[in-house]
């Protein structure tokens, strides 16, 4: 233990209670990882914080003894966001879990950052309401907030930082801000809202959250289309956005990861190119939407169609889809996950899907690819086993080779997932001379680098 | 002429070409005040750029000479934002005014800041594209992107923050970059898109835009619906958003503002709190969204409700709404407007409107009510007397007090005007020690505040 943290652990234990400081290797070992494939690094600390004047106290203290901080969710993170590689403090927001008010009629709802998307759609229902981002994980509202997470729903109700109404948060020397207001839109100063959200822990920690909800539409229908290749499945996609109607989610699985689903959902859908929809809205608009929808398709091959109106058979078509990345877990047991994440403009994606299709067969590695081809973001799916060098490089090899393909056509290298460490070293290449703003930002806001270091921008210490 | 102005104006001279840098007075003048009321101030040198790489040069010999430099539009602003307090240099858009690239299967278009919002429609308009921001004024996309334009189509569409993918940024340096990426969305680094859109020229110069565009919708439905009251026109409009029906537009106009419309349309609306309101979609759907609408406005007390179907009726509906401002402006000849924007949480805005209404009439000013009331952003336009001391400061003290009404709400001062000179001085009390973190970026980005240096911030040199 170093001479810094012998001196902050009795410190912090006279802000927090006994119970809410912990040296303790299994509690250091949880908080080491996240669902990702980067290498382990333990924390010397978790602290479990109960309230914003205990965050505040927990910074005031690092910032003194200049020591790194990394907020902590669920640890549900694909990047390695939350491995603490000068390792130092860990701050789990597990006992900051409450939902503080749900304002009705003005469709928001105020949270801790330890309120988890499942729990607060279970409070939300009694309302009517939902909250709409859905990035598969049942992580943490701070969490989802810090990487500015998206998912399914993305296509109609936007990633995150579009929920985003206000944020508390702590800052690197421990003083609290506000970044918005309940107003609807704003006009007035910068945009810390936007700042804050996908800064992953870099600029401060967020006590609280105040985010919009919607009212649950009334109809839904989920549909699953097969098509002969991804091409014309992404084809179909593209023609559907341009009429402009508003479909709620639409995914694409490829042959492979329908195998993989069959196997571990029990399904039997046909192992071809499918895209997973659904549409919401009123009865009679959503049955013209689902009717123009049937024929696009069709103009672009697609070979069979499924509707489902009936909410078992849609709930069990979304959990297939759901279930994708666990069905690869569990078909590879001993493997571990790598998820590649690029977004590409719409128009460039069926040429590189096929690309990406093209490479995984060609390296010869367990791996499927799956999109929410809507926001032009898709992911291929690798089970890699981490001690084999030659397997761990050609995955590396093949995610750099997908990031480069999409920098070269103005996408993005992480279009959901975020930077964390995995994607640090793109930086330089996708944001070019902006890098260095991004930089001179952090370093005003948190001088001393304790604020989940080496993160998005790598400031020399 | 001080002596940095001697300098800097022959230098200014080899990197443009001659016509290219003006110190004639009348030219002065056009770019010394905007549409508001707030004090005139005369630039040194006004400047009109034609690329990127001349905007670059114009700000390493500004930095290298310490001067201020305004970016300007069209000067359409209402708070002040384009007038040159510390004098120096305005940079003039007008020149850049090229629409780049219609990327239609992307939905983007890529443009210069000088092309106006109705320049770049008209061109859309053959793609049966559009571009959703409406702020009334004709102003350039760079001057909207500058404020954080919105507009009566915000509620269904967003804000101009909204439909940035990408900005080419000259920095206080001179150095470009780019904010973002052709990317539908991006966890990819921290948001600078959201920073320097509303950052009202203080952080860099915007040389080329990047900008979301939407198919025209297959059918369109506008309504004008009275009520006896302003507040149950407003919770009529609330009880609409919660169900989830998507209102394209929807603008409260009060007694008084009728009565001006009416006279400068000639137009014979009942002179009643009156709802303008659009709906957008497919045919069925739209259908059956206007009857729902229907129901829950009789349930509030509406009186009548016409509905326009025929593109010209509904141009005509909304040309009035769109001409209010003009309306006041025509009817009060010698006199200047003032124009009040707050933003509250929408449970708050029946009481805000009516607060609004009670001052308005106490203070015994000619002014009307009108706003977005759908994202809780209402105006009150006042006519004042600038050489009247008295009307002056009651206008002001008006204004005054309806931004604190707004701020005790959690609200904020202004919903989409910006804050210019004029919301300068609330900045402290809505952001508090946000306020400091928005400095601090400012001062990292601009250190030599020449950067349209008083609004936002007001750093001390």
């Amino acid at each position: 233990m170093s001479t810094s943290i012998e001196n902050i652990l009795p410190k912090l234990k006279k802000v927090l209670k006994e119970d809410q400081v912990s040296i303790n290797l299994t509690v250091r070992e949880l908080h080491s990882k996240d669902e990702s494939y980067h290498e382990i690094c333990l924390p010397d600390i978790v602290v479990f914080p109960k309230n914003t004047n205990e965050v505040s106290e927990i910074m005031k203290l690092a910032n003194h003894y200049q020591i790194p901080v990394v907020p902590f969710g669920r640890g549900s993170s694909l990047e390695g966001h939350i491995i603490p590689y000068d390792n130092g403090i860990t701050i789990d927001f597990s006992l900051m879990d409450k939902i503080l008010e749900v304002r009705e009629n003005d469709l928001l709802v105020k949270v801790q950052p330890g309120v988890t998307r499942s729990q607060l759609n279970k409070e939300l229902k009694k309302y009517g309401l939902f909250f709409s981002v859905d990035p598969g994980a049942d992580a943490t509202l701070g969490g989802m907030a810090a990487t500015n997470a998206s998912g399914t729903t993305t296509v109609k109700y936007g990633v995150m930082r579009d929920q985003v109404r206000d944020l508390e948060v702590v800052l690197a020397d421990g003083t609290v801000i506000h970044t918005g207001s309940l107003a609807a839109k704003s006009a007035s100063g910068f945009h810390l809202n936007g700042l804050f959200v996908g800064s992953e822990g870099t600029l401060g920690c967020f006590t609280e959250l105040t985010l919009r909800v919607y009212g649950i539409p009334e109809f839904t229908t989920a549909a699953r289309a097969v098509f002969p290749s991804v091409q014309s499945a992404v084809e179909a996609v593209t023609s559907i956005l341009q009429t402009g109607i508003p479909i709620a989610r639409v995914e694409l699985v490829d042959e492979e990861s329908i195998r993989q689903v069959n196997r571990f959902s029990e399904t039997n859908y046909v192992e071809s190119p499918t895209l997973f929809l659904e549409f919401d809205g009123n009865e009679a608009g959503l049955k013209q939407d689902v009717e123009f929808t049937k024929e696009i398709m069709e103009d672009h091959g697609c070979v069979d169609i499924q509707f489902e109106t009936d909410n078992t058979a849609r709930t069990k078509l979304w959990d297939a889809r759901h279930n994708l990345a666990y069905a690869y877990i569990h078909g590879n047991v001993g493997k571990k996950m790598m998820v590649t994440d690029v977004c590409v403009p719409i128009s460039e994606l069926a040429d590189a899907v096929v690309y990406a299709r093209n490479e995984l067969s060609s390296i010869g590695l367990i791996g499927g690819l799956t999109g929410h081809v809507g926001d032009g973001n898709f992911h291929a799916i690798l089970m890699i086993d981490m001690t084999d060098a030659a397997e761990v490089a050609k995955a590396e090899s093949f995610n750099e080779k997908i990031v480069h393909y999409a920098l070269e056509r103005n996408g993005t290298c992480t279009g959901e997932h975020g930077v964390g460490i995995g994607k640090q070293k793109y930086q330089a290449l996708e944001h070019g001379a902006a890098l260095q703003v991004m930089e001179k930002i952090k370093i005003a806001l948190d001088p001393n680098n304790i604020l989940n270091p080496k993160k998005i921008v790598n400031i020399e210490s």
